[in-house]
């Protein structure tokens, strides 16, 4: 009766306006992870890691409620690498590396122990391996959420289709959706795209805020203006995860928890650029976690009288 | 006991990836009344026009409510002329013609019967001309709000600082906020640009909406997501011509109230780039003004339990 979440676990090299760091922890799957065991616990981890990845993250994981035995650990291989330098607008980045490593042989199982679950978080990953963990379930979740990138768009565009098939939730940016679609414009765009499947589409717009549509209904979630944006790796998952992390606390899977959802996940977005990699997020209370969803309430709060 | 709008009313010739005009009417102005008018009455208007201005286009304002007393008629001289073509994005456009024509000899005058207006929109124009009005007044305005833009950072700065001293409310986009103030965080900006005098800060962001800042607040008003933006001139003008009209309305100067007339100045704009020019804003009804209110409700409402 949890939430099982499935990606990346990686190392993370980056370069920004303001400054660089050597390999830190990262990966779509981590950032997920940290951002909903804020709402709720268990979380079933799928992943696979390398000799390399620090016993102490597993057990920092761990002390937040994430199962790990679904994470298989590759005795003689190094986890994921990557490496990236920002530009000074920071909605944009240059890959500099990109070390499959134990990703090129990653084929997720589904421990016994995690079935049942009634949410089911995809994070970026190669479609197949999506469509495998899906495969495994011997009881469909309440609720499957999405999230991809263009990188499969282009290269295995059959398999992302088919995936979009099964899936309830679909988490893109707003490039990914006018690629994926074929329209400019984001209201098409979002037809289009939940005729390929999903009933529901967020389209995250990084500093311009997230879109959640759903048949004929739009709801809008800002971000929040920051004085400064340190780091951005890692946002668009920990978004993911403050989503998936408050509908499975309520368990409401209506349209109009969504929007909540929306804005929690908006909210801890917000947390995570504020360093490098997961570091804030590892430093957060409840506290933290309410006053900046009181300061989203301000953002958009207003009155309007229309008799 | 009214608003004065200042500003120019003029000819464009748009083109955009959805077609192309003739001359047809347009002006910083002219956008600010037919936006205003929808929310109060008398409208006391500044500007300029030429031999060639449709009389049937006075009528028509006239019939809404805006008096014409400060709009000078030069009888031997065009009206001021531009003419642009947005690029597929409509975020970006190129100017093809512009015919300074009468603004070239622009020295506005405020009627007598004009003097004790509550509420003062400066539209953009230069900036010794939205200077020029505020001297004339006899009484300082309750409210005085200006619109500006890029090119008079580069071509007057000067008189532009200047006449920032003297106002309650600055209009700019994100680009222009940068601009003026040398920050790229819009947090930024913003303080530094209320510390240049305007209380409230605007920055308008196009189809990511606007933001309002005041003292250590801020409140994000979104754009409507539309299904085709069909011609964006004028929708600046727009916005702010619903932001003052309603604050004229309601006679209410608080940041509470400015939240709301963000929100009416974002539904007006939906309005204006619907067709070609301010042709959708003339036939726009109470009844449309109330539902894409209603809308904009719906884009940004949700429930969130903070206990």
């Amino acid at each position: 009766m949890s939430l099982i979440t499935v990606g990346t676990m990686a190392f993370d090299a980056i370069e920004t306006p303001f400054g660089k760091t050597d390999k830190i922890i990262g990966g779509s799957a981590t950032y997920v992870a940290y951002a909903a065991s804020n709402f709720v616990q268990p979380i079933q981890q799928i992943s696979i890691v390398g000799y390399d990845f620090p016993q102490e993250e597993m057990d920092e994981l761990k002390k937040r409620g994430v199962q790990l035995e679904g994470v298989e650990i590759v005795p003689d291989k190094k986890s994921f690498f990557w490496s990236g330098r920002y530009h000074i607008d920071m909605n944009t980045r240059d890959t500099l590396v990109t070390d499959l490593n134990v990703l090129a042989d990653f084929n997720p199982k589904v421990p016994e122990s995690y079935q049942g679950a009634e949410f089911l978080m995809l994070g970026n990953l190669m479609p197949k391996l999506q469509m495998s963990v899906i495969d495994q379930l011997t009881k469909r979740p309440k609720l499957i959420v999405m999230d991809t990138m263009n990188f499969w768009m282009e290269t295995a565009m059959e398999d992302l289709l088919a995936v979009l098939k099964k899936v309830d939730v679909l988490l893109v940016n707003d490039g990914e959706a006018r690629q994926l679609s074929g329209e400019f414009s984001l209201v098409k765009a979002a037809r289009a795209i939940m005729n390929m499947g999903p009933r529901f589409l967020i389209i995250k717009k990084g500093e311009h805020g997230a879109l959640l549509f759903h048949e004929n209904h739009v709801f809008f979630a800002p971000a929040l203006p920051l004085e400064d944006v340190f780091d951005p790796t890692g946002a668009g998952d920990t978004f993911a995860g403050g989503f998936i992390g408050h509908i499975a606390k309520t368990k409401d899977i209506s349209f109009e928890n969504m929007k909540t959802a929306i804005i929690v996940g908006s909210a801890m977005a917000s947390f995570c650029v504020e360093k490098f990699g997961a570091n804030r997020m590892k430093e957060i209370t409840k506290e933290d976690i309410d006053a900046r969803l009181e300061a989203f309430v301000q953002l958009v709060n207003f009155d309007i009288d229309l008799v």
